[in-house]
């Protein structure tokens, strides 16, 4: 089985890389050989006879095109310009992830041989006018978003679907949660705030949190959507149906509960890490993200959420300081 | 008040240019210019002075570019590959629906000045799993297109609501119900044969049926979308608010009934010239396309269907025969 990663440089790149080599094949299929493509952060992953790093601008049609054509079983499209970024810079936002996308589709479609494809969409698709929580929003509300890049992944999932339909790939929508705790530096999205909160002051830095504490966000853990991109790739074409977008079950997480729980666990002196410092432009962005979620497809299909923000903190220990935190 | 109206040359393009010329204003503002753009069509226009007939392929994009450069207060973009034209060349479909719509609204947004756009879109955005009659479809269900044309339409459908949420323009869409009794010849789309079955005998001519009469339809007049064309140019911005989509209101017509109706307003001689040949692959595209629609959204904002299947034959008669029947 051959594999292609976008965007493999960013952090769940990264972990999928290092997940999928470990575990050596996918869905009993034995894995010859991934590649790692991104513009940035390939260095950071351990060397493997069976890997290839490769620099990669999906906004360059023809480069894309020769990339993709010696033929991949399985494509993980995780490259993409973030939800601030593309805000700021709309025609930048329009060229990487909308076209490179549809570089990606066209050059999969010139295969000829229908390979699976997993694209990393967005709840950032939801945002408009949505039923108040406690109602839900179930897996047949409309795309409504107020973002550019939640526009960009939902015309995108659409796209997807319509390679699928056609036959020329067979393509699964993944709607991401906000990641948390992301490891790493702060990027340009307006929701790297939710990490750094709780990743900065566990590593012995001070950290901003620019909205107020009642704000809510739909969150899950770098495990959880390790875990969900490997499912999704395993899973048969007739899972998805005719419906090839799903949204991942997340936990609504207040950002005072997450700090409460950062507290909770690893102390006072910790948590006092954490300084209010209001921002208009993120909070705006964050109002617009609903929570209230009823991922009830994926559920049934049988992807799991966390528990509490408490396992998510937990895990983040776990998994990225071994175990240490800088008290 | 300076028009543009790409798709001109098309039936509803043509009525909707004749009709603003007649009314002399949008809104009450007075129609200085009407630049009608299409590649065909445009010589059955009547020559007027405030009338300026363009040909205009809107895959490319520096001519899009260069027609809207001098400005535009409200634009109707109707320029569209139809549904089975769009199934069969794919690239065509994306170039022309998806690349040439971007162009207008790039066009657009390179002027500053907000211009208003209504965008033509369609109810084949829906298609995969819907509520089963006597359940209806409502204004928040999701778009899960099951042809290219469908697909490129809600993709764009996104593009305008986000161009609007940025400030580049004020856009709309509409989406329509499939178009009965369209005047004139049959064209590629796969619903054409819902017109031709009354149009035709009508006009002495023989016609082909190509579903079985089980099959129903969500249809809309002529008269009655050029109306909501025109009210959509008087609505203010907020009237859509963050929604741009609006699902027209139609009526769900059974193609047996319809038949029914023909014969009891034309005559058996009349309703006798159409045969059933059935053509599988008109049917499954038709099978995808649900009849089932609560319009209310638009209901409550003042738009109206027809009131039955005879209505609309007789308008068609009165409208384009002159009242007479080639019986």
């Amino acid at each position: 089985m051959r594999i292609l990663i976008t965007g493999a440089g960013g952090f769940i790149g990264r972990k999928l890389t290092e997940r999928l080599l470990a575990d050596g094949s996918v869905d009993g299929r034995s894995i010859e050989h991934v590649t790692a493509a991104d513009l940035f952060g390939l260095e950071q992953l351990a060397d493997d006879p069976r890997l290839t790093k490769t620099a990669l601008d999906i906004t360059d049609h023809v480069a894309t095109a020769q990339l993709i054509a010696p033929g991949f079983d399985l494509v993980v499209h995780l490259a993409a310009i973030v939800s601030a970024n593309a805000e700021e810079d709309f025609d930048l936002g329009y060229k990487v992830n909308m076209d490179g996308t549809r570089y990606i589709l066209e050059g999969l479609r010139a295969l000829g041989t229908t390979p699976r494809l997993i694209f990393a969409s967005t709840l950032a698709v939801f945002g408009g006018p949505v039923p108040a929580a406690p109602a839900l929003i179930g897996d047949d509300f409309h795309l409504t978003p107020q973002t550019s890049y939640g526009t960009q992944k939902a015309a995108c999932e659409l796209m997807v679907a319509d390679y699928t339909r056609k036959g020329f790939i067979d393509g699964r929508s993944l709607r991401l949660p906000t990641i948390v705790v992301r490891p790493g530096k702060p990027n340009k999205a307006a929701s790297t705030f939710a990490s750094s909160i709780i990743r900065e002051p566990l590593a012995g830095q001070e950290a901003i949190c620019p909205v107020d504490l009642d704000s809510t966000m739909y969150i899950l853990s770098p495990r959880r959507v390790i875990d969900a991109f490997v499912k999704t790739a395993e899973l048969p074409s007739e899972a998805f149906g005719q419906v090839r977008s799903l949204t991942l079950p997340g936990i609504a997480v207040r950002i005072g509960d997450a700090l409460d729980a950062l507290r909770r666990i690893a102390g006072d002196a910790v948590a006092d890490r954490v300084q209010q410092v209001p921002d208009p432009k993120i909070q705006k962005i964050v109002d617009g993200w609903p929570y209230n979620f009823a991922s009830k497809r994926a559920l049934a299909m049988g992807y799991a959420a966390d528990s509490s923000i408490d396992e998510i903190i937990e895990a983040h220990i776990a998994d990225e300081l071994g175990g240490k935190i800088a008290g």
